[in-house]
């Protein structure tokens, strides 16, 4: 067979998986899934006996699709992530093709350049850091929703930096990570608060922006994020308020949402029936689409981008 | 002395307090508190020995005070209704004195208005029920913040009417009461949903309608109600969705607020310090102002008015 690692065998799962696996029972430091399938995908190319570009592209093709299907904590929420690192991967294996024209050689610079990706993603955070401290000064109130590495990164690293500021943490029902968030600030020394998710209009005079994370930044320069992202952004916007987001660039997505509830399939609202005893039905969307006429700015690592220059980059992501 | 049914006496509480008290563990209509007080200060009335209008004036002042104390479930939210009903009763009696010259006969008509205010309550839901029918229409989804006695007889009314709507039902955090609102509107036939409150957003865009309740509806027309309320306007606002109060003539007060957290003392956010132990301090604002901009419409006992008619009918209600 061209493709002895990648097709999971009757005994059970794929070389390419088991990577991915290993790579999340490992990751401790809170590293982004991104990672680990870049990582996976490197040791396939590694591994594989592919002799052209077009099986090492089946190939890659083959193994997105099953890691797109390994369950993991959290993994709804870091499955555009998951796929965006695919995709920009696979892509740039076909460039590195069309660059080089010797294969050998080729294949040598996509396994460099896979294995740098790591370092590479832990320092996208440091520069998105570098590129958000500007933005916050002393005395601020800063409303965070979520739970966010890249925004706990930014907050902490402004804090070192001597910048004195309060976070106001939303609680975030139904995950209640909000409250992660709020703890993990406060032991880094900073003033924080937590609110109920009724009280963020009550609050957001006080405020002065907002910071959110992103499970995927669209094409529009909206994003995508957990349930009641939209929600903050009319409260800010209705209050003059800025919106930022904070987001690494292996997070910029081909997707398009028309509205807040146009979503990609793992990331839209599960169909619910009414309880067999009778009573209400519960509704537990788990992400909304904020549009980029919400967004003020990205915090990334390419740069602080409007929303409408997210385009561009993801043309030259992925072109 | 002159107010011998009216002071607390060494043994205990005054007669005015125990009256309320009684009527309160009695009431399993869910009437408002409103018509407990009412009950109480019409029965003072009735057992006073005063003599001039003035002896009944301060008899009546500081029952009010002695009222505003007594501790019951839900006593906050229902403060601004309690006031409002105890200082328009006080205002009755006046005005009852300027028109009728003799005491007997003023006192007497005193009375008999105090002892068809219970029925005038109960009339008045019926009004409202009555005033806000126009507005539901077959198809419509009607979202409901908390949980309203009103709310719940005019959604109700409508079905029994046989208008098919949806009801999309917040849960409210911190006290959960759209919970009860759910459970409530679902045992009445009326097919319902329950959102949690990061999800207000998500949802708007298919919610023809936001009907509240209030706890008092303020001189300009906005309405001071349980935390939350002031974000699903803005929601509702940017999405160009009407947003509808409904709210009994006796929840009108004389408050002008000036923001959505300019409330009375009883409605201020508590202090809260941060946990002994560290980590983030919990804030847990229980009310907030909704300004009337963010109000379409008030249906009322006193007809269907807009935010600016509400100063109107004070002036009418008090002078």
């Amino acid at each position: 067979s061209a493709m002895p690692n990648s097709r999971p065998s009757s005994q059970g799962e794929s070389q390419v998986v088991k990577d991915f696996k290993q790579w999340l029972e490992t990751n401790d430091k809170g590293q982004a899934v991104a990672v680990g399938a870049i990582y996976a995908l490197t040791n396939l190319v590694k591994r594989s006996d592919a002799s052209t570009i077009m099986e090492l592209e089946i190939l890659l093709k083959d193994a997105q699709e099953q890691l797109q299907k390994v369950k993991f904590e959290g993994q709804r929420s870091k499955l555009i992530q998951l796929t965006a690192a695919c995709e920009l991967f696979a892509r740039h294996v076909t460039r590195t093709t069309v660059d080089i024209g010797d294969f050998a050689v080729c294949k040598q610079r996509i396994i460099e350049r896979g294995e740098g990706f790591a370092q590479q993603a832990d320092y996208a955070r440091d520069v998105i850091a570098d590129n958000a401290c500007p933005f916050l000064r002393d005395g601020m109130a800063i409303l965070v929703h979520g739970f966010s590495h890249v925004v706990l990164n930014v907050l902490t690293a402004a804090a070192r930096r001597g910048i004195r500021f309060k976070a106001i943490c939303t609680e975030g029902q139904p995950e209640c990570d909000g409250r992660r968030t709020a703890a993990a600030l406060s032991a880094s020394g900073i003033p924080t608060e937590l609110i109920l998710d009724t009280a963020v209009a009550f609050v957001m005079a006080e405020v002065d922006l907002v910071l959110t994370g992103a499970q995927g930044v669209c094409e529009s320069g909206g994003i995508i994020n957990k349930i009641g992202t939209y929600q903050v952004s009319v409260v800010a916007k209705n209050a003059n308020k800025p919106f930022y987001v904070a987001a690494e660039s292996y997070k910029f997505c081909r997707l398009y949402p028309l509205s807040p509830t146009d979503l990609p399939d793992a990331e839209k609202e599960p169909a619910s029936a009414a309880p067999a005893g009778g009573g209400p039905r519960e509704r537990l969307p788990p992400s909304d689409f904020t549009p980029p006429q919400h967004v003020s700015l990205l915090l990334t690592d390419l740069g602080v981008l409007t929303p409408s220059a997210v385009s561009d980059e993801l043309i030259k992501l992925y072109y």
